[in-house]
């Protein structure tokens, strides 16, 4: 594993990515359904980033909060908050404005106009200064994008968004949600623009769901694209590289 | 069964959930076509809860006459006015104001404007302080989400509305209906906000229809997402966590 | 039979329905395409009941002349007409305002402003006063859903509409035309406020058009909901309850 | 053939339509794709009609120049003019207006707005008053829908149209352009409203592309509801009655 | 060949179409995906029509520039340029006006506005003139409908195209561009509009893509309806109409 | 290989290409998924034209930065640099202009509003202009073409495009995505208005996804129009003209 190209820490991705893991700097768009592990994944790559590879991490949440984040995912055993007293993770809630229930309605419009790519830049900055952060993962991405309703706009902010991680030097994971489903879905916009798409899906194979992984697409690296299949077990996200799996 | 999870109160289903049940303070999406026995599933859960774990709950219908559900709801045998006289359920009516006939069609419009999130947000605090509930249901979630035609405004409306009852650390079920049928349906964007998502539908198997329930998604949680055959027998849904079902 | 169920009076469709029929009061769907016989079976309905039942009903038409109606169904050798001399049937015409045709184009639009809710409401009033009714069909309840562009405000009409049913006690079919084909359409919200649904359909069995019947729900009742065939006999509409259809 | 139906003039057709033809006054929609021979279709039930049944006919042409379908349908060996001629047929235009090219451009958007119901009930009355017609065709109907942008307006032009024709006691066919193929199309809203539908399709069978006749509705009657091949002969369309056909 | 018929100078085509050809002054549509070999077609319809049939034709270009197409039909060694001096064929380009290029952005806009019916039949009135033409090309037609947003319109300006055509008593094809793939497509409205319609598709057949060519519609005339492929070879395009092919 | 044409580069796509390559003067659209290798295959179209057949090149970049596009190309072991020093190769970046993070918020709708066809066409003539360019590569045309909302504008930008390139005489590669998926997607406009058409897809076979090379289209040229199989190797796109595939 050489210097320009960082480890997934997800067990049997990395060989899927040309024994390499993930070039430096880039950001990846992972895409998932509900119930993919979309999450999982995420909170695996910044956790062993800082556990094993001395690579401190930042987890922004644009939806669900940073607790009940870490909650969830005490069932893997990853000590988060230790890591978080380290300042080797942090774990920051960027999600629209919160108020008291009963002026909710009314606010909840204003929530949205305020939100924009600004707010987000700067919890990032923030974020990175703060532990000196080598991994960033924003979940989701989709919250973001959804707020330009013209997609020439949706382009621009998602184009600048990653040109600014590319500055930081920040490898970073931009978790989406898949609407779409099954092999003749149509391809989202940002899949053209992130440097490397992961999707994680579910298909009919021998009368069962099977999870499968797939690394559409990474720049700069060869990789193996054919889907694999992958389980969510008690470690964790476990991909199996050499297993084919197709309906 | 420890204090974070609570039983679904479904014959079956709480194998499927790790043995464990529904994490206590969660919002679980249960989503299903017309005819699935979504607002069976619902009450069965708050019956149960009431009864067997002394978990009050309360139902808030968007739609029904809750006099209705309780008429259709009887034959399954379940003494829910006991539990409402002893102050263990109560069914609150949310719906639209009601006016007399001859003003309706005037009105229709009227009270469609004035119902929003501020006016459930107070339905369900009374309800939880009359009964000291621990269960809560909104049955359908449709009515309230559709009120919203802007998609982010309808996310974020749902999310706050998710995060009040993380809040109130109630248990809740959002009954949702689904529009699309079949595996490749276009996933919906409640699927995300959810912490759990169950899915109540029918597939042609045998040359029969055949229920089919399964777990998409339970945050912090291990599950079979496999799908699972259930049937609404005279003692309510009884999902067969063994059986293997696809078309 | 007991007192809180009436018969359709469709031969084989009571079987389906838990040997009971209809619960007294509900608001049945009754959906199906071109030609699959939707209005013979809602005059079947309406005459079985007030020629067998004792239970005078009223046929609200929102397209085709009762005249006509009651013409093409002489051929199945229902006396309407004598129903309706013994006050036991009524035929109500209550599509928009007609006008000579040379004024016709300008006010088709005016019509359809006029024509809303309350009109709808008073004529089943005065119908159900005059012959008592304890049956209604409003046949087709679409050209009454499409009059509201705006979705929320066609669910809160339609649920008006239910509740106001409830309060007559009237048992009633709300005759509904089907767009989509074929198992994988997209529900109609109508199939989720009603509270029961029948499907009128057509599938390829054997090379042949076959017609199938199924409920898909029917609120308080245990049912059948398996697709079952039927035809259009000189009898009217027959269905058989005990032979299995599928493409 | 008694007297309250009439012949299609199709052989074969009949056959299909419980040995009696259309019922008399009936507005029947004759829906097909380019080249299914829907005009043929229309022209073979006019000159029969005035041929062999003594019922005069009248075409209404909103399209093609009715000189050119006279022309077109020369090689059938129906002889129009003469019946032209004897009174028993009339031909006629009311497609928009028609100026000279060099000020089209701009009268095209005006014309559009002039054309609209009752510019086509007059052309019908004078029409029926000429030849004292007992039979109707309007090919096609699909330009006169579209021009009511609002679903609602649309089916009541339709509607009124469908019940003037009732009024005149005349039979007619609606001739309608499908724009869906394939046996799970969407139902078109003039297949509701119309009281017959007859459908011309293509379907591959054995390979080849085979033509299909289909009574998908007739109300009124009892007909035989399954697709039926067909042929455009040197005698005009044939259909074939026992014949089975399906892909 | 009679008179009433032209032959289209496609090698096999005229055997499909009755051993006749196209009727003189009928608008054929000639519609096909990209590659598909429309403009061979319609080149080779002029080219043989000007030097075999002495009926000099032009070709209207909306799109490429004519210099273009004839330079890329010269791999079929017609000798386009000799009968363009002998008068017997005229290349017209009549798509929107070329400015130079630091000023187009502003002007686009401008072009299109200016760009509609009246200029595309001036042309076409100046180009018969020119050559006396008997034959003419629109290719493609396609950008002309596009500038007619309003459904109704667009079917306006090509009906009274296509009747303009009828007065010049020229045949002409009108070249357009298939979106939708697959037998399952939705028809377009030109293909009810025009006089014939010939589809230049492609399918899978035998594990290969195979060209086919069909004639979906020939008013006034008995084909075979039947698809059969086609080539492009090095003398244009080759039908063989005695071969089945199928997917 | 005779001077009308040059060779694509591609090892193997020259005989798919009646062994001669594009066109010289050109516009090619090359269309692909995500992770396809549509920017390799620009690449590696420039690096070979300036590498081995003394044709300078220019890269414009409407989305990646050149810098990055360099660093995930030096896998292949193109010494692009040492081209570019030479003055044989040229990148540009004409994306939207870029501002310090804190002001793009309100930036993104200028940037978006200004860029345009103009600035394009002027990119590209001094690029040409520099290198003395006979090939260009606009990587992706999307980006461009999106800014148009009117389908005709758009329609007319990409012509002027084409056209302009026309003029200069560079062979060109326009880099399109492919949104839909499968055979039976829809055609994009571009695909009707370039000059050729290469088709980058990914189709299931023997249970694994296989990457096929498609030319779809190529005007003035005989070609193999059947999918091959193509690898992206260390050497760059590999095409195997001679094996077949398909699902």
């Amino acid at each position: 594993m050489n210097d320009d190209y960082t480890s997934t820490g997800i067990a049997g991705a990395d060989k899927i990515l040309g024994e390499k893991g993930i070039p430096r700097g880039h950001s990846i768009l992972v895409a998932g359904g509900p119930g993919s592990g979309k999450t999982t994944f995420a909170i695996q790559f910044l956790y062993r980033g800082a556990a094993e590879y001395n690579e401190p991490g930042i987890y922004i949440s644009l939806d669900e909060d940073p607790e009940d984040v870490k909650k969830n995912m005490s069932k893997f055993g990853w000590d988060l908050s230790k890591l978080e007293q380290e300042k080797k993770l942090a774990f920051i809630n960027v999600s629209p404005v919160r108020v008291t229930s009963s002026e909710k309605a009314g606010l909840i419009q204003l929530g949205m106009k305020e939100f924009k790519l600004i707010k987000l830049l700067e919890a990032i900055r923030e974020g990175i200064e703060e532990v000196r952060a080598r991994r960033v993962v924003i979940d989701p991405i989709t919250i973001f994008t959804l707020q330009y309703p013209d997609e020439v706009e949706r382009i621009y902010a998602m184009r600048d968004l990653i040109a600014d991680f590319r500055k930081t030097g920040c490898t970073n994971l931009l978790i989406s949600e898949l609407r779409g489903t099954g092999l003749d879905r149509e391809h989202q916009f940002e899949e053209y623009l992130a440097q490397g798409v992961i999707l994680l899906r579910t298909v009919v194979k021998d009368d069962r769901l099977t999870r499968i992984f797939q690394v559409e697409k990474m720049r700069g690296l060869e990789v193996d694209n054919q889907p694999r299949p992958y389980n969510i077990t008690s470690n964790g996200i476990e991909v199996y590289p050499t297993l084919t799996v197709f309906k």
